[in-house]
């Protein structure tokens, strides 16, 4: 019985498609977020054309990971690679906006250095906004093993698929979650615990807009929960910590948890 | 004065017990999820001699793990390891339920490989339930190292003892907390953030049961609180995000969060 | 256009201040914590004099660690590696009573050794007070990565800054968010998804009073939120789970969540 | 022209047939020696049932170097591993009658530990022995990627295909050449930089006997040259050192160098 | 004064001048072989620009070696870069007619695979003609780097400035030396133990002629010694084993080796 | 029959001495060859204490191994390594008197620092003379280890008991055989292939004197044999290469090879 076992779990490698692997895919992101901002990485280049070559080599592993995915998606390596690096300067760009906004936002923060190197929010939006575009660039599998790896790194997990503007701003971001077809608008800032999520999870579902709009400026504080396709949190509105939505809100709202019950006890009892 | 201190600190180790290398168990845990799941695995094997030999190092190394238990804790290695392969397939099984389970309830997951391979929801659950099977058979230590692992991975906390049925899943998962005497039925569905604890930690409640029961098919939305050993969360209910319940709740409710306060601001101020 | 991307690139590592390389801190964090406690450590020493001289070892990486600081900092790292081993046993003594109020105050526990070895709330309480040494001694970016890196491994954040009083307790852990100006007294207990946080996040506000006190034996339960500079949570007072609060709560109170809607279903509907 | 150089490797490698990579053959071939004599290893087993495994794991090694042969070669690896598996009781029994003699030989020997474990003529003909028998079963390229390695190792150059009876004795060996159709009889003794080879190297003489055949007991002293597939040293003859012969010799004789001059000087000068 | 010793040491190391890390060079060499023999990689390159990447990454590591040259000598590491990959291509010509002449020279030779992947002889004249392109060029250390890397695993030791013809064959190679100011012809043979040495060793003869000439066609066989600048071995002349020469011998000549007494002993004494 | 087999092998695992493991032993002399000579170290020191801890890691090191011996041999750990490390200085001088010797005696080497780093020569002798302090203090197995390490990198065998005089040069070096009973004087030379043996190899000779004497400034050309323990080789005097000796010859001598038969060919025949 035992070989028939391991006869079935073998036979279930044989079925198995053929997939990038994880741990190349994720060296590939390190190596290429200690490219684009030198407060990840620890190697000083002595020469520009080191650094140039560094960048080919990053350049051919991309590549390669394309390679490495499954006939059956139809993916073009050379053309995903060319598409993709053409949009690196403008994610860069993004993620400058992003780190400014931290900064800005968080009065422990002491320097850019700081928030790039350490904050994991920042790590995590990083990692999002590579993933979204080879989410655009309609890339099977790659996306989420991206994803997956900051959610594992940082508690964070943003879809891949989800649109958020500039200068997105999480702070310690533990429980974040962001569903797929959520849309950010600029200068959001959202902190640890936050869920935008979906009020409805049946299957047919996929594809239609689930998750909510948030607009411009909104700040949604820890452990809030907004959910559904057609709820909108309006621009310059904050939602308080630990508050449920499923409604929309109008601009320019605050939204204040309220509801406990104190009760004074006689000192020293347990 | 520091000698006194470094002296004090040798002494420690010397007196420090034996334990298996959490380094090893990882490994080993990591090496059989890859058996069990082509999805979790990058070695393709050319053959059934390879898988199987394979298979027989992966025993050899539980075997080993099981020997460098402390003598007090009196494990017989052999049984244990008989024990523990015995139960593999039924533990697989298990896990395709539950693997299914996930994909069926995510509109946003594409396939099964997916969900096997990137879903930290269904990594916490099959560490969960292997970890479990050394509970049963009364392991110390190892079970509690591969929980922990997977915490540390995924956010998701879930105590090795606890009682699980068929077709679990959990949604995103960071900060969930399933404790130690938790029953949780056929179907269930939790998302991030949920807690199954207890109402009270006096030591003296160690065994008895503390967390509460959760009947088939109930669903917990994020961020909800539920604590007690005599609560019981009815079959097919719905518990919404967010939301404290110390009490039981029967079948067939929806519990929803409410109680917050909404103020219209002058737009544009801060 | 590509050149000039990379060329930007390069320019920007150029200008890069140095900085210590967190891999290393953070191997040396691991060997420091593997010398404190034999439970962190898989290394049997054989002699006294394998033990100090591995004891050297860490102490000249400390010293190379310090000497990667760039030197705008005006880091001595002769005086701060001295400073830092100086207070080494006084950490350590607080780290046991961690440990203890960690074991009594958790039936599910059942030895020191697991608690050491496994829990992650008393990795991050060890990581934070050995990071909160080097923040005393006014070192950069070494507490951040320190504490960053026990954020990534367990999901609970806390701010290098804050000032924590003996035999801390926090269960589970994932979500834990303790902020810079946190002052918690003797004998606090947390748990996950708890946040002290600030309620205002003006720049102009970094080194004043922006999170709570948190006063002697107070509990705190699983996703409340506590903010405010001048919020007080008085001693042996108990905060419930889910609850939000920016407001002090005197001594030996109790506060409990409350607030939601039960509605009884028609059996099986969806 | 660069890019045509490039291009013209870059062929070269497209058209490169598969083999067995030296670095596996060798490390494979370690391995087996660490399990034949517990000399070579490191390892100290803590069962049978780890040693089997272990065994097992070197079976499956092999087979999957045979498998990476080039299909021309018409090898069926099942075949060759059995039989090769077949042989290694016997091949280890003559590898004890070479350790034997090699003591036997050496007064500076002070045991069969010492001999096996750092003698380098034992481990040239321990290769050699192994690399033989895949000889014999007409594997092409790993007998010789195995006596290169060894050759590397000592400067003993042994071919795989030459014949060599029990209890050899190679003492030092640096410089030693033994050629592919050399026949040696039993317990003959050789020093370093004895070559045994051949007159002529005509391309057409392949396959012919070109080297010298050796009689039981023969010893033949360093830097002794002996050429010609005709040329018999008789058995208990010996050849002294340096001596050049490329006709036969009959049974029990002595041969001894003569031929320098002897000049007195006047002391001092240079 | 064990303190003084330790002083002592540590200002050598202060002292101490800069040079190429022989790993790195030897690392660098082995990465060069197997891109212009694909019989020395075990890399199979998936596409031409992964290998022209891979090219990119061996010219810049050579560059990196050339820069971390002492400054005294005056590397220009961009030329000397330039000038040794533009010989790249009239090397690899000479390497190919080198392993023609071995594979025509030995009957046990099977192929120009086994010959490249395998023959030491190969692979010394291989680093020989690398590592003299460099001392063409006046680059210090690294030659000689180079040559005693081959030195060490074939007993074969080339002085970097020699100079050797086309259609070199090296047979077995153990101990052969050639020495510094020798100079080679077309399709020289010589076989193990072969020494081309210098009659004396007067430091004041440095760059001068001290080591001999070997006319085209010359073949020398095992264990010979020919010394002295003057001395020049005629074309098509062939060296017998273990002769001593330090006068010039003309073309076409053959020299043999006489001189050994032999002695017939009774039977089965010792 | 093969479970047999594994039987046995196993039962040999099971009854094999302990002894150090020689790949830590190799590390560790390479360790020190590199603190003792910063030409063998790729390591920059950037503080006096960091190459004091070093120091101190090998030293413990040295201890580590020398634990290791099987307990039968008696020997104790800390006298041996105190008294080892008490003859370092003394040691490293005898090898900066060597290496001046190898510099004053080729002309082709430019540098101390590249005798020392690339000589086969030095690094022999190096190790020789390190694993003969060992040998006098009577440790087993390790002298052994440390020259057949040697003797594999540079083809050069030299027994630790032999006794070598200050200011010793070996060239080339392939095929140097220097026995265990030599003694050899100041300011010898010798070359590659000389051999300094023992005339009879009778087991009942061990510790008696076999090999010969080499007196003050000898100088022994390649490929020479020397042998017998009765055998002098005066002082001044210079043996030719090739030549085989048993008698000894007196000092200020030149003996010269002769001995072969030169006959001139028909030009153009094979």
């Amino acid at each position: 019985m035992e070989q028939k076992f391991i006869q079935s779990l073998y036979d279930a490698h044989q079925r198995a498609p053929r997939m990038p692997e994880p741990a190349l895919v994720c060296n590939w992101l390190e190596g290429l977020l200690g490219v684009l901002f030198p407060e990840f990485s620890n190697h000083r280049y002595r020469s520009h054309r080191e650094f140039t070559q560094h960048f080919g080599d990053l350049q051919l592993e991309l590549f390669r990971i394309l390679q490495s995915l499954d006939d059956r998606h139809g993916v073009v390596p050379e053309h995903v690679e060319h598409q993709f690096m053409e949009r690196l300067p403008f994610v860069r760009d993004l993620l400058l906006q992003d780190a400014d906004a931290i900064l800005a936002g968080d009065p422990a923060a002491v320097s850019l250095t700081e928030v790039i190197r350490t904050y994991p929010g920042f790590y995590a939006i990083a990692v999002y906004r590579l993933a979204h575009e080879f989410q655009q660039l309609q890339i099977p599998l790659i996306p989420r093993i991206l994803t997956e790896h900051a959610h594992s790194k940082t508690g964070i997990d943003i879809h891949p698929a989800a649109r958020i503007g500039p200068g997105f701003c999480i702070d310690h971001g533990t429980g974040v979650v962001i569903g797929e077809t959520c849309d950010i608008g600029h200068q959001v800032k959202i902190y640890q615990g936050v869920t935008l999520g979906a009020l409805s999870v049946r299957k047919d579902l996929a594809r239609t807009k689930r998750h909510p709009t948030i607009e411009d400026r909104a700040i949604i504080y820890a452990g809030a929960t907004i959910l559904g396709g057609d709820t909108v949190i309006g621009h310059d509105t904050i939602i308080g910590g630990n508050v449920w939505i499923t409604k929309s809100v109008p601009p320019h709202c605050r939204i204040y948890y309220t509801g406990y019950i104190r009760q004074q006890e006689a000192a020293g009892k347990e």
